[in-house]
């Protein structure tokens, strides 16, 4: 039995955050879309509303389930049972750097395998930083993120008032 | 369920090849090893020996087994009902190439998920090429091959007269 | 005013060829695509053939004319005042070998600027070599190739009787 | 006819940088050298200052104009009429980065073709950061930066009393 | 005679830092390990904490004298008379980041080489950022970090209260 | 005390091999270049013939000696009691490749420690294989390959009756 999570800030969630979860969820019996509260970084959206769009754009997918989780990804994995994280990669440099997530993930919890999911072609441009460089100035993002983000991301910045 | 491949020439098996294998096992319901049959590459080992060395060194892992095919993988897949592929990566040039087998194995087979396994620290040196390259010389492969192939490999090249 | 050479093996034409021929036409005043006459190459299609299936694909881009040369591409982008070589990019592996043969180039006629052009997201896993890799065993090329093309490479696996 | 735009932050302008302009300048029938204004920055130079700069470094290349904009550089090009953008590249691993650009660029103003140059030999080690890096120790920068920028930047490095 | 620097933060030391230098120590007459003071960066250990972990895990390499600098490397290269710059690679992003500062490092100081080491197997996911991600939420990093140099890390973290 | 081993095919030797032996020659007592004669490769020249070329070319430089061997570079070393093997990196993907090799002869001889040199701006665009490219066709090849060479490959290919 597979438990995965896919663990990431999702600030917002991207289309192509969207296809992973969706390629994933076929291949584990149970998924955990796992949101990053770190305190030391600075979102756009709260870690509530980052899980609120995420049971949004995934509220049709049986087998998935949307969490929140501090601190080391390998207890947060340990603690809930989860065998295997999937992790998405879109090209040669995203590999290098995952690469070393994955080893020291393996040595914090020898329990966990890491599965990587390429991107699919329509999506290797895609990062929630690009959404936001593009957004901040009114550019469209309908092709980045799931259409029901796409009204909270605008407010978010009309209310700043960008 | 998850009816998962692993195909390759494996002429010999590394233990970087046994390593996804031991991992990818535990993913899978089942795993099928595919030897690939390619009239056009000069081999080593025939492919009943590439065969018989797999089933030897997956003997003791019960969801596995070894199978041979020619033509497409994304045929052969089909044909199985398999639904998953399994890559090893072992660096970024690796996953330039892996990317583009998988986005063309995606369109001739829309029901197969490729998940890329990273290779164990221990293993990114390996390769099938490297082993024939050291052992024609005589060098020493325990670090590179399963022990039950080694003398495999040493009789080969013994009877080549190198 | 910029005559720039678009230059390759083309065995076969793929759609991420045609799609920088068609994107190359529009940033030229004149485009040449000319195809490599390479004795010590193996090559599917005669030179003749290959120059003819490019006729055809690109009969309806009018500055777009298509040759055949042999020898060095300085030489012939000398001989026909060409000032712009045009390359195209699928990844980072690709952009550390073509960095090579612009360096190169421009030592040996000092008129060529190299321009790259990044492969189309649609076309980041199009090679010939994976053309021919499909085509051999019958599988689907529709994808991968010019549809007035596909019917030639067909044929001309039908009559290898492979 | 083409119109392009070779856009960046520029602070400061290095011989990179102007190598690229000058090469880009012959492919062109106009270059609008466009620094873009970054509140969120924090530049060495304001705007003003690197407008300046590579106004005088660029006084005599004909077909070059320098520009400030804010914003997307995809609603820049569609506000000058530009059908070209211009990016540098120096490796593989810019690359990779660069793809992402180009592709969302691409999406967002698709009148805009992303042409890349690579960067010379000689100026494969520098950007803007290497340069502050070394001016702030003092350190001779007279490789790095066109011959009249170079006091300018001393300059600035005094009054900070750094 | 090989008088070699190897420079960085060391904030902390890794066990991929120690084996560079022991294997550095062996290739060179006299190594200095020097400590960067850069007053911009956000340390977690003073400099003098950092000098003195490396004189602690460096204590029985003979040839080994630990330093601190400020400014820039190549002059601090020649206030020393040193000829030799080592740094450490683990992988292919790496090495393009790294070959643009050995540029820049022979343009200041003519008199300095730089070698390569190739970080071993081991060592290829360590980091001294990725320890203090790992530390800060009580994580194991003793695979990461010397033993003696293990508890001044969570002293650190214990203070700050995290 | 260094002794070095410089090893490689040298068909022909390039200004970029040079290069690394003239800098390799200053961090070592005692440096070896090293042809190694590979029966299975197809060379241009004998493995007497590039000896002499490296003999020549290196004539000036007091510690460097030319050597030829067979079988594997790790024997080599181990029988001439050499602690040292250099490469030469030209970008991100060399490194990859050359990471892997390093590891095997780390394993076969724990006495050899690899020590990689950049390649000097000048230099990146350089390989034998690219002077064979070149000079088949009667390119110039004078940035290529040292001057005294120049003569010997032309004479070469007009025998060829190229």
């Amino acid at each position: 039995m597979i438990k995965a999570i896919y663990a990431g800030s999702f600030d917002p969630v991207t289309l192509g955050h969207l296809d992973i979860i969706k390629r994933a969820s076929k291949i584990s019996d149970k998924l955990v879309v796992a949101v990053l509260e770190n305190p030391n970084k600075n979102c756009l959206f709260t870690i509530e509303e980052r899980k609120k769009h995420l049971e949004i754009v995934t509220a049709d997918i049986e087998n998935v389930e949307v969490a929140t989780f501090k601190g080391l990804f390998a207890d947060f994995a340990r603690e809930i049972n989860a065998n295997v994280a999937i992790r998405g990669l879109r090209n040669a440099v995203d590999f290098a750097y995952e690469q070393q997530i994955q080893l020291i993930n393996g040595r914090l919890n020898d329990n966990i395998e890491t599965i990587f999911l390429s991107a699919d072609e329509k999506h290797i441009s895609l990062s929630s930083s690009a959404v936001k460089e593009v957004a901040v100035f009114g550019g469209n993002i309908d092709f980045m993120v799931p259409s029901e983000i796409v009204g909270f991301i605008e407010e978010k910045y009309m209310k700043r008032g960008v």
